[in-house]
């Protein structure tokens, strides 16, 4: 168990030498953690739907020009929030339960 | 270190079935997935910011009641949303590189 400060494969190295208990304990960690991110990614298109809804039905009444603005500003943002919850969906799905591919 | 085919830690044995190397190969992929969880999470604060920022300020501005009433449910909606955010950062540091606690 003595760490080896220099080399190419530290990394690596540092983790052979953990006990397969051990490794096996982390493989259920890291699981969990990606099993709660998707819930979370999951739980954040409710809000997000909203936001992007109620912003897109005042853009169509405001007619003052710099609250239309504003609006319009919300639903840009509200739409790159979109864009990066579907990319952590996916990057979550990456991890599920078949497994995270090892190529 | 026999695998143990069936028996109440059958998740366990499943996984005692694979090499060592495919288990370390999953903690890395693991660990990539959720590095990129991190990322999103913090590129998710930005537009969050922007759209509450934003809607604050609509909300001050605004005199008619229905439309008052759309934006008071885009910052409440948005609030939600920093709520889930935050929840996500924190699960995502649970698995930093310090490594995910196995108690």
């Amino acid at each position: 168990m003595r760490p080896e400060p220099s080399g190419p494969a530290a990394d690596g190295g540092e983790r052979t030498m953990e006990s397969r208990e051990a490794v096996d304990e982390r493989v259920r960690a890291l699981e969990e953690v990606c099993r709660e991110v998707r819930r979370l990614a999951h739980a954040l298109n409710q809000p997000l739907t909203a936001v992007v809804g109620n912003a897109e039905l005042l853009a169509l009444d405001v007619e003052d020009p710099e609250l239309a603005e504003g609006i319009e500003r919300i639903v840009r943002e509200a739409r790159r929030m979109s864009d990066l919850v579907q990319e952590l969906a996916e990057t979550a799905r990456r991890s599920g339960s078949d497994g995270v591919p090892s190529g």
